[in-house]
């Protein structure tokens, strides 16, 4: 599991690098969670983003439970080499636990004192539907 | 500097957030770093992206050396609250200290243990010239 190119990725004190997933089509930033260096791995060798749940402490395989497997078309690394980007397509058009496209359905609406957020996207599918 | 919507985001241990920060026109992500209460309040209040800067522990005002501001016209917060999302105007078109739009400038190309990085991104401008 040690690939050469793994070697220019830094990973944190808990060895864990985030990662941004980017619809591959739209742009649209649909989620950010933490791999490993084997989930990384696993991402570069299958074409399916894997990453490390920090509350499970597992391999997280995106999709095992819900279905909605993300499709990795690129992988990207910053200048840092702390952070990576994922150009993914999401099976099933639902990137997020609750049940929307993306994780960053929440908009700051409003100035200063008097701004909250806003949501701004529908539920696509109720979540006690996507985890029987 | 303690408003309402500030009570929605869940910073780590340390304090901070990590921000994506991606072209409002292009949808490109640019950059990845930090913010603490502090950055995030005043971001909300300037439309200008403030960050924390680890390595120098003290907010960092984007393009106070360099000129390349962000100009924040969206944030956005996702479903666990600990991760933001920026919709910026990046000044100059530089993000990046290495002097290239995006620091997400590296991609994996190849399969397997044959996989590296590599650069797909100009340098606009010569870094030694930014930070004069």
């Amino acid at each position: 599991m040690n690939a050469h190119w793994l070697e220019s990725v830094t990973f944190n004190a808990e060895g864990l690098v985030p990662a941004i997933a980017q619809d591959v089509k739209t742009g649209r930033i649909l989620m950010m969670a933490w791999m490993n260096a084997d989930s990384l791995a696993e991402t570069a060798a299958t074409h399916r983003a894997v990453y490390w749940s920090r509350s499970r402490r597992k391999l997280w395989r995106k999709g095992e439970e819900s279905g909605y497997e993300q499709v990795v078309h690129e992988i990207r690394l910053d200048c840092d080499g702390d952070v990576i980007v994922l150009a993914v397509e999401q099976k099933g058009g639902i990137s997020c636990h609750t049940g929307r496209e993306s994780c960053f359905f929440r908009r700051l609406d409003g100035d200063a004192d008097e701004a909250d957020w806003v949501i701004t996207d529908p539920v696509l599918k109720d979540p006690e539907l996507i985890y029987k």
